[in-house]
């Protein structure tokens, strides 16, 4: 039995040199008087006026250098790691430097993932800010990088959202090469929703439902403009099991099947419906902190389309004496909780991602 | 056996005629060229330039005429209803007006229950962006009305959101008179989260997703503000089964224990956490179209603590020949088909409704 961690992360060294060339948001912060740097990724924590404490999230050697991720598999019993840079990718970079830092950091995790003999695998990251051509010739020179295994992509796609017709040149890419996109959050909601006393909560709101939400309505506007239906092999793997996706499925499908607008433009026959898509394109990974959120996850989808993955290294231990992470174990229950036999549990815990991503 | 459906509205006939006067959202629209009057409750809607099919609802009897609402009953096996008044309530009042509307309409809803003979009962509505004196009177007053059975309540309290601390007053109120809170979405997000093809797919982003959304932030709002540490015994029924809460609560749970800050402020310790409250204080409706969603919501909460309900007026079919309604039958299969036994099926379609709200 292999365990397959797909939802990890890294910013290898070249992206942490380039996030500490910049002084607005995405960067690292150092101050003069504190040995910890910080790395501000949201803009509502790009505020001079927050505590330190409350100002991004400490940044280390845990984030960039890789045998931090190996010796954390081994604690966790993790046979083979997906790598992905963490948020916010590229999205920031200006048109003109989007295709250079996109063909670095993508070779860069492949020689990470060809080092490690057999442990690690990557996916790639696009240059979403740069012209659509030049975003696909990436995917086109991803076949070359042989440990890729797909891209990672934020929600915004080329700054309109995940339903902007013109991402249709790069879906298209995307499924001639066969290439599963592992759409991810960063931008969450907008901070007016969390309300005046947001920050009293540290970062609950906008990581425990503003990351979920925002996975939520990107992959309802793909299905609702018809990405599916238009691509019927792209394949989508959702973080954080899909956002909330498992369990408003049947209120989104309600809704679609009671718009009188979508009945007089005919839109809602015709079409692929959430069941169907989730079904046949989508897989979930199984970072959900519960066995009732699993569950769903799995009755949505199939027990053969969920993916065990950590998000390592966010939510570590917060007692520096905690060797094995709480937040891993937390989900390496709800597998157990959740799955009726062990080969099920087989199957989410590594054997669909070696199947999925073509592992060996 | 008896079917109660807890969750569906009413606009008394006073509160309609107060929506016809009024020009700015909510309010009824008429067209000279079109004899259906259309309701504009969602300030999206309130555009000029949308088709007239995208502005609003068409409203007719259904929303007012409560003959519909028995003949709906019957035709789908429903035995009592627990009636509501629909969003946006009174929110939308100056602090002038509330107090007076409030009686006016919770007198209505509990006199129409009333002459019912045993069918209805209701939910009272309180007058919010009235003085909290006169918000805690009206709550005081409610146990004179014999049919009243709780509260339905917006997410934006007393316009700061369910979180804010003058708010404890009311809920100190409602856990002292034994009333629960119904509470229901209106607000949604901010349309900006949707995109710029919003439009094109009819009222489904805002539906489907935002009004969930709303009321996963509104009810996480508070257990983070501590409400459920202040009043143990305070009940709220949670719209569309808890909006995301079910399927979330493992990640809000992981987020809050993985906090450096709230660690520091000394609040992950000493508090009730998300399971407990969804085990003591929370009830679910059944709203949620899929039997996915509603063994999330039963493995959350418990099947002893999830009510059936339609949602009625809204989502009525889109072909008139079609008398039984798919929305509600969707929701009937969704029970069959999540429930092991034939004992937490009767429990879900209506002796939980009975035992919880004390009907006869």
């Amino acid at each position: 039995m292999s365990v397959v961690d797909i939802h990890t992360h890294v910013y290898p060294p070249s992206y942490i040199s380039l996030l500490r060339s910049r002084t607005t948001v995405p960067y690292i912060y150092s101050s003069p008087s504190s040995p910890i740097h910080r790395l501000i990724i949201l803009p509502s924590d790009d505020d001079a006026s927050l505590p330190p404490s409350l100002r991004g999230r400490p940044v280390g050697p845990e984030y960039w250098d890789i045998s931090h991720k190996l010796r954390f598999m081994d604690i966790h019993g993790i046979d083979k790691s997906v790598i992905s840079l963490a948020n916010p990718w590229l999205d920031f970079l200006s048109p003109r430097e989007g295709a250079k830092w996109a063909r670095e950091i993508n070779n860069e995790v492949n020689e990470i993932a060809e080092k490690s003999q057999g442990r690690l695998y990557g996916f790639a990251t696009l240059p979403l800010s740069a012209p659509v051509e030049d975003i696909v010739a990436e995917i086109e020179r991803l076949k070359t990088l042989s440990y890729i295994r797909g891209v990672v992509m934020g929600t915004t796609g080329l700054g309109k959202g995940m339903d902007d017709e013109t991402l249709d040149l790069v879906f298209a890419a995307l499924e001639r090469e066969s290439q599963l996109i592992f759409l991810h959050p960063h931008y969450g909601l907008p901070s007016s929703v969390y309300g005046p006393r947001a920050t009293e909560y540290g970062h609950v709101l906008p990581l425990a439902l503003g990351f979920p939400l925002e996975t939520t309505v990107a992959v309802t506007r793909m299905l609702l403009s018809g990405v599916w239906d238009r691509f019927k092999r792209l394949n989508v793997l959702l973080a954080h099991s899909g956002g909330t996706l498992p369990f408003l499925a049947g209120r989104i499908e309600s809704c679609v099947r009671h718009d009188s607008f979508l009945k007089k433009t005919g839109k809602i026959e015709n079409r692929r419906d959430v069941w169907d898509v989730l079904k046949n394109n989508v897989y979930l990974d199984a970072v959900i902190y519960s066995h009732v959120g699993l569950k769903a996850a799995i009755g949505a989808s199939t027990s053969d389309r969920i993916m065990f993955g950590t998000d390592h290294p966010f939510f570590p231990p917060l007692e520096e004496s905690e060797t094995a992470w709480p937040s891993v174990n937390t989900n390496y229950t709800a597998i157990k909780n959740s799955l009726e036999n062990s080969e099920d549990e087989t199957a989410v815990l590594g054997m669909n991602a070696m199947r999925v991503l073509n592992l060996t």
